[in-house]
């Protein structure tokens, strides 16, 4: 199993996802900002490993404060909050997380000490928690795959895999579940430009998997459809809103398009904790924009002439309409049943 | 003005489009296999360049014919041009062309050296023909572009502009037609993917005219459309069919789709020697499949793990239903209309 985020003794380890799949390689994390720029420059990335970071960069922020005044404690603990909100917009798990580790802090009676370490145990849990979370998706996404063909391409978009996540992965997960079963045939990575993450990431998760796997640039995909090449496309997801629009990775959107002008069905795979239930519709999801120098920018090789400008938005929402299902760690639901759908914990 | 295929003395000049924008330079042809070589290896690309340079390389091959044999020279004339054919599959104004030079030297009384002045005049006429027909196209095209806004956000897709014609380009032409009109406020080009036309090549012409252009990545283009900051779509065209139906660089489909899904016009700009009226409808295409390394390599960057397969066809096919008109140099034509305009010339 690859477990993208993982504690050490005294430290987080995370694996360097800016390297990959050149290098294998982890970066030990000590301090809050330290992580804080870690989910920055997406070291490590995708929504639900980004909420295990940063339940464990709330942690590591906790254990720097120094003071046994329990007020002045929390008030510190406010700042190593704001510190790690500001590092990336769009996902929500970032700020469910911080918000769940705010709260256990508020919430523990007892001394300084005793609250650092009930926020270690909390960190602990939210990453196991979602890790069995994956893997219900997983199983419960097997299960509203089309029956037919029995073995199965399914096309995905970005990585929504182990390195996203806590491990297992989401729409990845869906992919694991469905190799295990002797459902799979082939997984089509859309490379995702402008950063890589299908061509990067996913390739490398399933090569380490032995899961055959085409990658193809983003462009290709309606083609491939077209072509009858495509049985399924499955996603995940940074944020969904409460109606089900969901923001993830730029050409989501468009992928969903062209999957229903061919009539395949296109699933989104994200745990509740990506579902912000404080959002009537995707129009109000923040999207992040990022460097432009992702688009002009490879490598050593500079793409375009002086003079030209860029649009660099990060992520799109992609409407519940065009979504056959969002499969959470309950099962498939229909995006317009979500609103629902909310648990008991998010609800309180 | 850009000449991207130039006769000089006793050669042809090429732009060598693989090495812009990072450098300007030029290639002499002297021999038909250096044509040959010069297509294939995209040296000089775009579908209505690549008859140009088959023109021009048919002469090449004729001038290497050492016979005063009339029949013989009409023999080896014709290795010639199965040389030139072997080079790229899908564009038609490749065999197009190759084909009006055989005929012309057919048709052509007199000496071997009679006939190979009359197919240099032959290729200089092609050249300068495609030139007049994209202005033409560039002008009607204006035409039919979205009476609002005033100042129109035009999306294109790979180079289709002077770069890939005989000079002022077919999807470009309607872009340089707009600005001279004062239409245009801006260009938005994709990339495209796996070859970077749009971000090296559309982008760079953009600039040497001052025409305000913003580079995105193909899987961005629906999302800007949702945005509201694209009014209109014109690409260009590699084959089309008699049905309407359009090969052009992959990805044009997928934009297609999206295009249609905001309810945004979407153009293809090709002159009446791009369509095959052989072909009843697209699927009829031939469609190139290149190296993969085109899709895992850039520079120096290699950005998938070993293990991993790619498919990646250059051209995909869009079907006449999605495109709102094809505009040629005899003005915009309903795809379905098509079928009835076979120009004399080709109609003999």
């Amino acid at each position: 199993m690859l477990y993208p985020v993982a504690w050490h003794d005294d430290r987080v380890s995370l694996i360097d996802q800016t390297r990959l799949p050149t290098l294998y390689s982890r970066v030990e994390i000590r301090r809050s900002d330290d992580m804080a720029m870690a989910i920055k420059t997406m070291i490590v990335r995708g929504a639900p490993a980004i909420g295990v970071a940063a339940a464990y960069g709330m942690y590591l922020g906790a254990r720097e404060i120094e003071t046994d005044d329990r007020a002045e404690f929390l008030t510190a603990l406010d700042g190593v909050a704001d510190l790690l909100r500001g590092t990336r917009p769009t996902a929500v798990n970032l700020f469910w997380a911080i918000e769940r580790m705010l709260k256990t802090a508020r919430q523990t009676v007892g001394s300084v000490e005793s609250i650092q370490a009930v926020l270690l145990k909390t960190a602990q849990e939210i990453q196991e928690e979602d890790l069995r979370t994956c893997q219900a998706i997983g199983d419960r996404g097997l299960e509203v795959l089309p029956e037919s063909p029995q073995k199965l391409r399914i096309l995905t978009h970005c990585n929504a895999g182990a390195l996203a996540t806590a491990g297992y992965g989401t729409a990845l997960g869906v992919v694991r579940s469905a190799w295990r079963e002797g459902r799979l045939e082939r997984v089509y990575a859309n490379e995702t430009r402008p950063r890589f993450q299908g061509a990067k990431l996913t390739a490398w998760e399933c090569v380490q998997e032995g899961i055959p796997v085409t990658v193809i640039t983003d462009s290709m995909a309606a083609h491939c459809m077209k072509e009858g090449l495509i049985d399924a496309v499955v996603v995940g997801a940074d944020r969904i809103a409460a109606n089900g629009d969901t923001a993830n990775k730029i050409g989501t959107y468009s992928l969903a398009l062209v999957a229903r002008a061919h009539n395949i069905p296109f699933f989104v795979a994200a745990p509740f904790s990506t579902v912000d239930f404080n959002l009537g519709d995707g129009a109000q999801i923040p999207i992040e924009e990022r460097d432009p120098a992702e688009i002009y920018r490879i490598g050593d090789t500079q793409l375009t002439p002086a003079g030209v400008e860029f649009y660099n938005p990060a992520f799109d929402v992609t409407p519940a309409a065009s979504i056959s299902a969002i499969v959470t760690e309950d099962g498939a639901i229909p995006p317009e049943q979500l609103g629902g759908r909310i648990p008991s914990q998010q609800n309180s």
